[in-house]
């Protein structure tokens, strides 16, 4: 058993640092960087491919709207066309990076309010797909859980990765909790690992309200912003281990 | 006898339209693409590079300062190594396009202030050439005939083009009269065309004060802003093929 | 009987040249002026006030997301005091150039989707009034006829200005046809003009399918850009004035 | 006898956090806040402005070049008059904070490479000079001690303050030593005091090769990022308050 561990990363911006980048990338199997959009510029995105690759880490190109100062997770009202060739400029821009290292990119995943608008519509999911798949159709496409972009990515025969995470709680119909609400978070590794182990094992996800719903999770969403969540991840990583299951880019 | 014609395009933005792209495209061999920075957009891009597949046109990455108000007009005090990875993210974001159409970059040529500064400085053309040359060593290299640029190309095993101006007035440095200057530009398409034969069968450049310096040219840019300069790039490739000098891709 | 005419102007930016100020400004007795946020920039900004001191004509602040791309036409999931703060900013930017100039600013008008979204949204309304409200009570609100905006400036005590539109279709709501319908604009000038009596002196306004609904208008909206809408500006001049209808600066 | 102390704030970004504003604010008697351009937007100003009020902090507007991924560090090439208007646009956009909080913009100091470039060249200190007074000629002006801003100021009839680095070495002509050097700061708080108290007293300033030039100090520059920089403050305070001098904003 097996399953792929990832963070968002390459989030700083010019004087601005943000991320334990360094001491994350080690410790997953698959990074979603910045594009240089919603965070990134083209400094901090050669900085992180590199250290991807000193640590064979799997490389996400991670395209968010164009909104630096919401951080990409301000809804932004553009049309699927527009969302298309959005997507397509930020996989390009990271593709030269790795083209300097002699890696590649191995997936996509949308950043932020583009992310979580693919959850209900199935037409932004299709323009995602669709400028992923115009550059390169062996990208694989990271979408959260159950949600549109997975199924448009697999309708287009690539592969889709159904993505959970450690430290969110779950609405109901499978959406995460608003960061607005103050239950969004997890803060406890225990029941994280209790929550991942019982996606991964009984393919099951449980509620903020308790009730089980069926879900497939392929890669674990982690977050790697200072001493505390470092320290999650590791629990993580040595609960995954414990019970035997191996972590491995997808 | 044979000489490549190139434009800079795709320089619109959002809201804003700039240029006779449609028009002049079929005109030309080469056209220099803006990448975003500048000017340009990702939806810009996309019909750019359409329109160049479309009439055969050579497709040129067009890197420029990150300054769209000044659009990369203005010198922007970067160190070297940010200038390379400046224009490593904007080709990589031009070869995702191209990726979409299935055609490829043929060169890069950088834009404005960046492009007037590799004249004098070897510094920073070895950083755009390192920049060009990290994402793909067979991509051409253009710039002003004469200067670091083509040359920083040439002893980095690359091909070099020198570019010539049908338009402009030169200084006896071989630099081109500032914009500032009223005599910057050359309205007479009879003396541009007098002007191009002396520097492709001569291979002689007339600065404006009448010397003659020596030159070699390989590409001629023209503007194609307005129906004036739309007749002006006509008369050129007229009196060219008059000369029997076959317009060619480099 | 009077009415005031406004048209958004000091859309340009950088080297992007948008509408025709110089010549649209003699013809209106408001300018709502770009801020530098959707479009405008410090240059167009001064020259802009400029030319509206020289005609006398009134000065209106043109607040709009921060969306050059989109040109401010795209929703933008701002948090109210976003939106209210994001006001502030741009109305002080503007305050600057009447300072130099020694003229006051005598009303606001929110731009494109902001704009549209406080037909319906009373939050958002009230926040952009309280952002106005705080750097200048006296300062005059421009919204859509009947809509939020105007009822938000009234409940503080402001000035609300009703605006209406001369050469665009309504819905039965009193909301604006969308710009992406294809009756979204009127351009039978008698029609226009038609219309506007209708408003002024039965105060009633006739949506796209013939039905009438009660509207008060205090502003009407004309577009300055092209020959075509200058000569639709001038014909609703004329008409206006041959009804013994006065322009006045509301 | 008395002093004023500074401190650059404000410079957070969206998501981006940067300085401990909330520590330093009640040390200084002065803040220089920036104004959106290099960093800053209006949720930061807006936070700023009314920390400044709380504390009795002197307000100045801090306005620097737009480029943001450089934070205003590096040299841009724009004309006198760009800089003339960029620099009103700014001092609007803070003053329009000031506004909502009934309190008014006490100095204007340029920021980075625009201070920076102020020290030498005539041309862009009177420009920034006009582009204060035409807002408000009661603005003091705050620039490197002997250089040209202050001189420009007072020649148009301003008041000029004169600014004094207590963490930077200088070279012999009166310039900073340039970040790029490794001895470009001091961190010994001891020799900062001596410094500051050297030109403070004998009106004298030790170069970093130990030459002794005439220096007038009006206000002390202190940074305040970090635990290192508030202790660093807290000495400069405590020193000064020892030898009788007293903070006071300017």
């Amino acid at each position: 058993m097996k399953i792929d561990l990832n963070a968002d990363l390459g989030e700083s911006f010019g004087n601005y640092t943000i991320g334990s980048d360094s001491e994350i990338i080690p410790l997953i199997t698959s990074a979603n960087i910045a594009c240089g959009m919603h965070s990134g510029d083209f400094m901090v995105m050669e900085e992180t491919v590199k250290l991807c690759k000193e640590h064979g880490t799997g490389i996400g190109a991670h395209p968010g709207y164009p909104d630096l100062m919401g951080f990409g997770r301000r809804k932004l009202d553009m049309s699927p066309r527009e969302v298309e060739l959005l997507v397509t400029y930020q996989i390009g821009a990271l593709q030269a990076f790795c083209d300097r290292h002699d890696v590649r990119i191995n997936h996509v995943k949308p950043h932020g309010a583009l992310y979580n608008a693919t959850f209900n519509d199935r037409e932004l999911a299709d323009a995602i797909v669709s400028g992923i798949y115009r550059v390169n159709p062996a990208l694989k496409v990271m979408g959260i859980a159950g949600g549109h972009l997975v199924a448009a990515a697999k309708a287009k025969g690539m592969t889709g990765i159904h993505e959970v995470f450690a430290d969110r709680n779950y609405e109901q119909d499978g959406t995460l909790v608003s960061r607005r609400d103050s239950d969004a978070l997890i803060h406890d590794p225990k029941i994280a690992v209790e929550n991942i182990l019982r996606m991964l094992v009984d393919q099951q996800l449980k509620t903020k309200d308790g009730t089980l719903i069926p879900i497939q999770a392929d890669s674990i969403c982690v977050h790697g912003d200072g001493k505390e969540a470092l320290d999650f991840v590791k629990s993580i990583r040595h609960e995954l281990q414990q019970q035997g299951i191996s972590l491995e880019t997808i």
